[in-house]
Parts: structure tokens; C-alpha cells; sequence
């Protein structure tokens, strides 16, 4: 290696000191697929889902990252707690217990919640929010005693019916506000506040419960299934620098997530994706005055 | 006519006193042919769009509506105001200004304010909705003076990007009470707020200010265009009877506009339409307790 390249190495090794990869923007890869990406990338940071660590292994997961030297800056997901029978809110809570627990022996203090939509046939979003506080106030505790934050995500409106019935930054913070910081959090991500006129000021309120702020970009014509709609940042219409100093004022100096629902983007090779992605975040992202590392 | 019949049509014609048929739900009829097709239904009011007025002529369009005994319940649309360089500004003010003139002479106070998106290219989301301000400022005293109310509507977030830089009722009213509530009002279009966790309060402080209230339903899977993904009240997620509820607590009188932009709705017989939104307007939306008529 030239003396040139080297330095050039590692100037972007501290730019990069913040990133993560999350998994589903590399959806084809496996867990150790991505752990060893993100090795080759020199991406420091992982946002691990359940699904492929399950079929992994735990333990086995957590060695691999271990020995990798990753972060995992958060597990994906939890949520789905607006059943309206008994037995099936029993075992939403049930499961988040259990990935409350995954998410602490992985070594992560973030479980990302998705906090779940209408009930099939139902149109009472007042009710879904309501049963959403009293699963949250359940599940509160017992993640702070795990050193687990749960990190409600609100989710852009467009999937208020199917997805999340927490649709504001504003109201995600006054449901967290009834818990102590380190039970309960949220999640800012880019594709779901971008558009909100209050943005800025919640998240300035956000202060000291921001446990994730992840990235990707709103991009038109919305591709047509909208759980796939998020576009490579710098591809759409989002802002980036301002809500990221946004997030940076409010004290925020974890790791930042690309993750990126998106056919095209897993169709692509995955390692083509991570160089992109590394590029994109330096130039639409990323700023000189950002502490280097988490 | 047996005298059952004439009786149930009479309470059909009370409780269909505020229904007004909004000109895109029959997007194939040209607008005599939508005239027409009220009369035959009974639907009392026509929210009617610039381009068929157009292209059937000012005048004329006014005596045919005259002469059916139709309210025109709105114009649809003008806005469009967040261009940045100064030609088009000023051809956008300049068509705002005409489409006030036209609403004016077709007996309508409303003129609906669909305000535009972000500029081809820009990520400048506060630059956008500051131009808007100022192109209301601009508009509004020339509106008052010709007995139009510009109507701002905020649109779904779906839509800030590329057609409505106004993302929820709050933000519109923040504008709109900056003037006279006879120059600048709000519509309410439960397609575009009912997700919002604020949206019952935002409603009651729209009291005084609220020009049109407008029904369609949020159906899932949301259809690929997502200007063409409103379904008819009753195929979807939305709690008509609780928004029309709180429109009513905040004195709201005037009428009810359907409007449906939805490729099936459009492939199928208007007429067809128009008995099924009487239908679902009556199971959906009226409820005995509105007042009967305008």
C-alpha cells in the first residue's frame, strides 16, 4: 500500500467511524454475509434483525460479532402490540420479552419498535394508540432491567393503517415521556420525520432519548409497493445535513443506519450497495464537525 | 311513484341535503354530463375542476348550473406556489388570480389551495413552505375582495415531496390565521389528516375556518399510483362517523364533498358511482343529528 493510499484510508476510516450497515439494506446476505461485509467495508457498526440471527443462533451471532469487532448499534424488531384479543396481545408481549432479552445479549441497549397498525377490519386508531401505552408500560420495565431501551419508531404516515399507528416524532416523545430514559426511547429515522413542520423542535425535545437515528431517502415516483419505497440517500428529497445537525444539537452521538427497503437496491450486489452506501454517506451525510466515533 | 316510494325518496333527498359530488370521483363525464348526473341522483352540490370549466366555457357552465339548481361547494384548484425563479412566480400568482375570478363568477366562495411540492431538484422543505406564506400573503386581500376564501389544504405526507408542501391541519392553520378568516380557510380531507394524532384538536381550532370538508377512504394495499390511491368511504380504514363528528362540534355546516381519484372508480359507470357514494355516504357519513342542508 502507497503511503497515499493509506492516508487516504484512513481519513475515511474516521469519517466512517459512525455507520452502520443495517441488515435489510443488505437483504440477500446472511447474518455472517453481512458481518463479513461490513468487515471487508470497514463499516463499523451493525443494525442486526431477528429473523436472520434466529437463524443463525444467538450465541453464535454474538461470537461472530464479537470476534468481527462490530457494534451492533441496534436490533430489529419489536413491536406489533395492537391485537385486540387476549391471547394475541399475551403473545406479542411475549415475543418482545424475548427480543428484549436477544437484544441484550447482543450487546445492544437499543430494541427498535415497530409499534404495529389497525387490527384487520378495525378503524379505531384511538384505540390501537391506547392499547400500544399499556403494552409499552408493560414491556417498560422489564427492558430497563435488562439495560434495554425500547425505541419507538414513528413511522410516516403513509403506514398508519399497516404498519404504525405512532406517526409523529411528537407523539412517540409524549408516549416515551411517561418513562424513565433508559426504559424508553425513540428512533429517528430520515424517511419517516422528513416531512414533519415540527420536525426540528422535537427532535431538539428529543434530547437524551434519541436511541437510533437512522437514514435513507424519500424518492419519486414512490415505487409501487410502499413497504419497498426507500430510496440510497442522495437519490430523493431529503434534506440529510439538516436534520443530522438537527439530531447532533439534541446531543446525539451514536452510530447513524443506513437502511434502505428498496427491490432495486437488493437486487444489487451487496458489496456494490456497501461502496455506494460509504459514498453516499460522506457526501450527503457525514460532516468534519461530527464526533468521529460513538 | 307508489306512495312507499315517494316516501323513501323523500328522506333520501333530506339526508342527501349536504352531499356534494366532487367532479373527479366521475372523472370520465365532461361537466354537463356530470350536471346531469347529480340531477338524476339527487345529489344536491358539485365541487367542480378548472379544466373541464375550461373547456366548456365560463358563462355557459354557470347557467347550466343555474338552471339544474346546483351549489357549486367548491373550485378545485389553485396553489402550486412554491417555484423559485421569478417568471414563474409570477405566472403561477397570475393564474391563482384568475382561478379566484372564476370562482367568483361561478357563485362559489371556496376556491381549494392545492399549494405545490418542492421544485424540481430542491431538498429546501422550509424554503418551499416560505413561499408559499408569501404567495398566500400576496393572494389573500385580492380573494376577500371577490368574496373567494383561498381554502389551503394539507395534504397526506405522502404528498410533501411533489404536489402539497402543507403536511397537517396544525401547519395550515398556523398560515391561515395569519388573515381574515374571509380570505384564507382550510379544507379538511380525511384522505389527508386522519392519521393525525392531533387531529381532533386541530379541527376544533379550525372552527370559523373550515371551507370544505372533503371524504374519501385510506384502502390498503395502497394502489402503486399514489395519485390514484383514495378509495370509496367504507372500502378502507378510516372512522368517518368520528371525523365528521368533530367537523360538526366545530360548526361546520356547509357540504360534504366525495372526491375519488382511484382507476377503478374512473373505469366504471358514473351513474353506477354515484348510487354506491349515496349509499356509503348514508351508512358511512350521515348521521341523523346533521343539520339536513347548507
Amino acid at each position: 500500500m502507497t503511503s497515499a493510499s493509506s492516508a487516504s484510508s484512513t481519513i475515511a476510516a474516521s469519517a466512517l467511524g459512525r455507520l452502520s450497515l443495517n441488515q435489510k439494506t443488505t437483504n440477500a446476505w446472511t447474518l455472517p454475509e453481512a458481518v463479513e461485509g461490513c468487515v471487508r467495508a470497514g463499516i463499523p457498526a451493525i443494525g442486526v434483525w431477528r429473523e436472520p440471527l434466529h437463524e443463525f443462533g444467538l450465541a453464535k451471532a454474538r461470537a461472530l460479532l464479537d470476534d468481527a469487532g462490530l457494534r451492533v448499534s441496534s436490533l430489529c424488531r419489536g413491536g406489533f402490540l395492537t391485537a385486540t384479543d387476549a391471547a394475541a396481545r399475551r403473545a406479542a408481549l411475549d415475543d418482545n420479552r424475548a427480543a428484549i432479552d436477544e437484544a441484550a445479549a447482543l450487546g445492544t441497549d437499543t430494541l427498535v419498535m415497530v409499534v404495529g397498525g389497525l387490527p384487520e377490519g378495525s378503524r379505531d386508531l384511538i384505540g390501537a394508540r391506547a392499547r400500544v401505552a399499556e403494552a409499552i408500560a408493560e414491556l417498560a420495565p422489564f427492558a430497563g432491567d435488562r439495560g434495554v431501551r425500547l425505541a419507538l419508531e414513528p413511522m410516516h404516515p403513509i403506514f398508519a393503517a399497516d404498519r404504525g399507528v405512532l406517526s409523529t416524532l411528537g407523539q412517540a416523545l409524549d408516549l416515551a415521556e411517561q418513562f424513565p430514559s433508559d426504559q424508553v426511547a425513540v428512533v429517528i429515522d430520515t424517511f419517516h420525520v422528513w416531512w414533519d413542520p415540527e420536525v426540528e423542535a422535537q427532535i431538539a425535545r428529543a434530547a437524551g432519548r434519541i436511541a437510533a437515528f437512522q437514514v435513507c431517502d424519500w424518492i419519486t415516483p414512490l415505487p409501487a409497493d410502499t413497504l419497498l419505497s426507500r430510496g440510497m440517500m442522495g437519490d430523493g428529497h431529503i434534506d440529510f445535513a439538516r436534520l443530522r445537525r438537527v439530531v447532533q444539537d439534541a446531543g446525539y452521538v451514536g452510530d447513524v443506519e443506513v437502511e434502505i427497503f428498496n427491490a432495486d437496491v437488493w437486487a444489487a450486489d451487496p458489496d456494490q450497495v456497501l461502496r455506494q452506501m460509504k459514498h453516499r454517506y460522506l457526501e450527503c451525510v457525514w460532516d468534519g464537525e461530527m464526533q468521529v466515533s460513538p
